[in-house]
């Protein structure tokens, strides 16, 4: 039996988010650092809403994650979630957005009796890994992504705290992390759905105010060496020079046509290219560089492109290097595949996105989201608030009043739809959703 | 009355050099750094050889150089230098060959009787500038172009200690190094030599042991700071973005199509372009590069195509700036005239390469040298030796005997040939070379 719901409304999630950006912001934003005594507070001040606004007492599980639950007539739930957690002098909606609309959804649901399955929101541990590096950290942790041994016990912050201290601080155990996973799994969850600002210009670019989220791109990470010779800049002919960083300045502008060349028209089909980091050697003015090191990230939607991307850019390096009598060698830092969201959760997300705000414009989400990981394990979606300006991890991160009430409405919407499709599915298909990922072939 | 010299021989020039760097050198190189106890042993052990093989005791001037002078029938001079100071783990030619070979002139010469006229040989004071940054510090100081309480006053090493106080262990006060000055002039002196390692790959390229150096070449030296603006790698399509290093980039290889450009066919005509420093920010992976700091270092021996060079490197940086999205700002490092060598010395050091080598390569000096400072108050003219590899300012810097015999020897006919020269002046033209500097329009 469905709820019967009142139109979704978003000016309880706007005030709670001024409310919380009052709470833990400076003047130079906010400071929500996973771990710390600013994240602390925050998690307090929504355990005081939960309590308050909905009578219930939160609970955490064993990776530091925090849970909400709605109790519905069924234990078949929806779970939605995002984090609190912010990076140094971040922004005031990156992540807390996503959870505070997540306890409207519960605040919406509760109000109109029981809902037919369970609700659970969920605030994930350390989204940025801002302070030890390892991003994702507690949605990992409950997926079954994280190494909590290999890849925590070792991280240091720049003070010196060791990880695993500042998690037992927080009543967290390094081993006993992924502990969560289990309890993730006890929660029979049948989607699982996130609100974030886009953090970057696409949604702006398109003057839409909010977007259906395709699914988190892949990523190939290299830091490429082109190894040339130094030589003194009066006495060296240019004809006789093996510059390293101009062989690293041709290969930084292919890989920009690279991108350019693979990408389609549409936000979906679209790639990315870039060169972040440059060091040259000797590094001074009066020498030719003989060493010049540059990472490479690309990304892209869809896996078979991602792989045609990464041999034309090990080619464009060769003929960068040729050219200019150099080598050069590479090293991965990071291979990310691609997670596409599911595809029924697409088209009611689409369905809600376009009821709010009269179109469902598609776009992948470029940045790892906690719902990349969720995606490995269940049906997943995720909608997008236009950024405006399209930059994020930065005091100056916003979203207009008007755009942020269409996301927030159509995300609210979204939640309805889905509790409904949850509630109507058989009771022995267990993982409906899972009947496929949206393709990436337009 | 000329005197009559035996053909000129380069043996113990070499044998001189051999026993130099075994004193002065460790497996890593030659270090005889300015104002150090290597360097000061080098001068000891140089000034026992003035004693031993000419009978003659070398005297300091206010700025720490070191004059031997050999008197003739005149007070007219010939100066011959160059500098016993090296880099740290420097080359075992860079400086002290000219200085050898100097000594190897005033044997002769004082072997054969009195010269027509005064011969001086200068071992000039930190020509490299390796410990506190100023280079040709004793020479400029002599020609007048040194402002010791303004550039040196300041400088500290990297242990902490100050360039007045390292002076003074060496029995120089900063505040009357310019009465160096007044040395010099006292000297009459009207031509001066210097033999050098060309430290580059030109005349190796020409197949050529030895040639005549044209001039030191002009300098234009910049710093561009490229600003578009940093967004996140993942979120921000190529067309959106705003890239400073992608900016700097396109610049760097215009730069390098700017001196390919402006080049002559000929080492005479021949420039160069080289952006050496590359700094980005945030030099993050996962950011588009919002700022990218890079160096200009353009050449020439010709002012007007060198003022061209620069105006086309403005230029694209500009357009390189306009096509990314970006802004460019320019500020100046440093400005240096070309000094442009004598054209009666250039006939005769050509006609003492030709004797001694068969040919007279003729090359501009990429890098400055003592003779850039001396040439702006008396005739001056270099020869350089082939450099192989054209490596310098390391231990693999290198001349072959073969063609460290033929250098040698056609610096020894070179300084007969102007002592001849300067003997033969009449007596009221006291600056007869300065007539005019040679051209570059070849």
């Amino acid at each position: 039996m469905n709820q019967r719901l009142p139109p979704p409304e978003s000016k309880r999630v706007v005030r709670d988010l001024r409310d919380l950006a009052a709470l833990t912001s400076t003047p130079e934003g906010a400071q929500r650092v996973a771990w710390g005594p600013v994240w602390r507070k925050a998690r307090e001040w929504f355990a005081q809403k939960v309590r308050t606004d909905l009578g219930l007492t939160a609970q955490r599980d064993p990776a530091g994650n925090v849970w909400t639950t709605l109790p519905g007539l069924s234990n078949r739930s929806v779970l939605i979630g995002s984090h609190l957690d912010s990076v140094p002098n971040g922004g005031w909606l990156d992540g807390c957005l996503g959870v505070v609309a997540g306890l409207e959804v519960l605040r919406r649901h509760a109000a109109a009796g029981t809902p037919p399955v369970t609700l659970h929101l969920v605030d994930w541990a350390d989204e940025e890994g801002a302070r030890f590096g390892r991003s994702l950290c507690g949605s990992a942790a409950a997926t079954g992504a994280l190494a909590p041994k290999r890849e925590l016990a070792h991280l240091v912050d720049r003070h010196g705290v060791r990880l695993p201290d500042a998690l037992a601080e927080n009543g967290v155990e390094l081993g006993s992390m992924l502990d969560a996973r289990a309890f993730l799994k006890s929660q029979d969850g049948r989607a699982y759905l996130e609100l974030h600002i886009e953090q970057g210009p696409v949604l702006e670019s398109m003057k839409r105010p909010t977007g259906v989220v395709l699914g988190t791109v892949g990523v190939e990470r290299h830091t490429l060496r082109f190894e040339g010779q130094a030589s003194h800049s009066g006495a060296t002919p240019i004809p006789l020079r093996r510059d390293a960083f101009l062989a690293a300045a041709e290969f930084a502008l292919a890989c920009r046509d690279i991108g350019l060349r693979y990408s389609g028209d549409t936000p979906r089909t679209r790639v990315v290219a870039t060169c972040g980091v440059v060091k040259v050697e000797p590094g001074i003015v009066t020498a030719v560089p003989g060493v010049c090191e540059i990472s490479l990230d690309l990304r892209a939607l869809d896996a078979k492109v991602l792989a045609r991307m990464l041999s034309a850019a090990r080619r464009a390096s060769e003929d960068a290097a040729k050219r200019n009598g150099a080598r050069v060698s590479w090293s991965r830092l990071l291979g990310i595949e691609p997670r596409l969201f599911d595809r029924r959760l697409l088209d009611l997300c689409a369905r809600a996105v376009r009821e709010m705000s009269g179109d469902a414009p598609e776009l992948p989400s470029g940045p790892l989201h906690d719902a990349s990981e969720l995606a490995a394990v269940m049906p997943t979606v995720m909608v997008f608030a236009q950024s405006s300006p399209g930059i994020s991890h930065c005091k100056e991160e916003d979203t207009k009043v008007a755009h942020l009430d269409k996301s927030i409405r159509a995300f609210l919407r979204l939640a309805e739809l889905t509790v409904d499709e949850v509630a109507s599915l058989p009771a022995t298909r267990r993982r409906a959703f899972r009947s496929g990922a949206a393709s990436v072939e337009a």
